[in-house]
């Protein structure tokens, strides 16, 4: 079914724009971030994880537009929120990088999947779904940033509770804002639950594992 | 004839540690340009030439080690002279970010082209020399650059004697850098004049005249 004649429609417009400006918000705080790491290898990679958002960013907005909307506007109604949770969450070290790396995308990432498993078909069709999916970030930029987190904690144990407080920041910051998308863009919260077996408590809970797994696989304390 | 158990050759180290630099560098900068952005279709763009850069990086870095070089100690030299090129020429706005990419990226590339195909074949084995031709910047930017410039000039012409100096500030800023590298690593010097013909004047003559053509072609005065 294509949307170009039709009113774009509006969930779908509000996931690839939330996930379209994310994508571009990461890449220039994740660029920024990169300068905090200790030597020019560590830099690149860093830098390198940025780069990768770019290119995820420039497939969803030309979604957007094939979708018959504009992804200026489409971006819009999620600018506030994510700019104030990286405003919020600004790494003072390349360890506090790192772990907002690591933490923050991943958690993400598991949101976002659940959200595209979850939709049903009729509210996001099997190429956004894909789209979606194929967006998410590459594994092997949360194993690097896993490992070096362990291997920092191995050095200097004594890191571990501060680099522990500054995950929990780090998600109560995001549910906080998620909480704030969530009431200004119900069509969002609609598409989660529009499928059959929508299950939004057993979602936080798979969520709340999920990170709570990661955080004592590289030694953090949740 | 394989480097791996040699003495590293110090003028490609130079040249190839040079270039990983500027590379990251120019990712980190052109991030932070890209906000300067009037919207964000303009600021994916910027963050996607600067994501390019780091793929380059990547593969200078990597050709460094396969030498037997440390890529950190082979960029040293040049940190300096490149950091403060870019100190010295912060944009302040998204035309002079846009003329910085265009103008700046093109007198290096036109360069670096000249170093790699004027230097010997005993200096600059033939897979170096395709590497470093390779790691020049995708036209199809500069493109982008020069048909911005040329619209943001045609809808405020007041604009191009300020644009016209800008570009002036920052060829004199780059000369001022590169002889300062020149008279600190003449390594780099001989490999450019290690050529049969090598022909200095002839070459900034060619430069300059490349870069003059540049100016004219957007609307500015060199």
């Amino acid at each position: 079914v294509s949307h170009l004649t039709a009113e774009p429609p509006q969930a779908v417009v509000d996931l690839l724009g939330l996930l379209a400006y994310a994508e571009l918000l990461a890449f220039d705080r994740m660029a920024t971030d990169a300068t905090l790491a200790p030597d020019l290898a560590r830099r690149a990679v860093l830098s390198e994880m940025a780069g990768a958002e770019i290119a995820h960013y420039q497939r969803l907005a030309a979604r957007i537009a094939e979708l018959g909307a504009d992804p200026e506007q489409a971006v819009a109604p999620f600018r506030a929120a994510l700019d104030d949770f990286h405003d919020q969450t600004q790494p003072n070290d390349w360890l506090e990088a790192l772990t907002k790396a690591y933490v923050g995308d991943s958690i993400a990432d598991d949101f976002v999947r659940e959200v595209a498993q979850s939709a049903s078909d009729a509210r996001l069709e099997p190429a956004d779904r894909a789209l979606v999916l194929d967006v998410l970030h590459d594994s092997r930029y949360a194993d690097y940033a896993a490992a070096e987190i362990q291997q920092a904690l191995a050095a200097e144990p004594e890191a571990g509770n501060r680099l522990s407080m500054w995950a929990r920041r780090l998600v109560g910051e995001a549910l906080s804002q998620a909480q704030r998308v969530a009431a200004e863009r119900p069509s969002l919260v609609e598409l989660l639950t529009s499928g059959a077996d929508a299950d939004v408590p057993a979602l936080f809970h798979r969520l709340t594992a999920a990170h709570t797994a990661r955080m004592s696989a590289v030694g953090l304390n949740n």
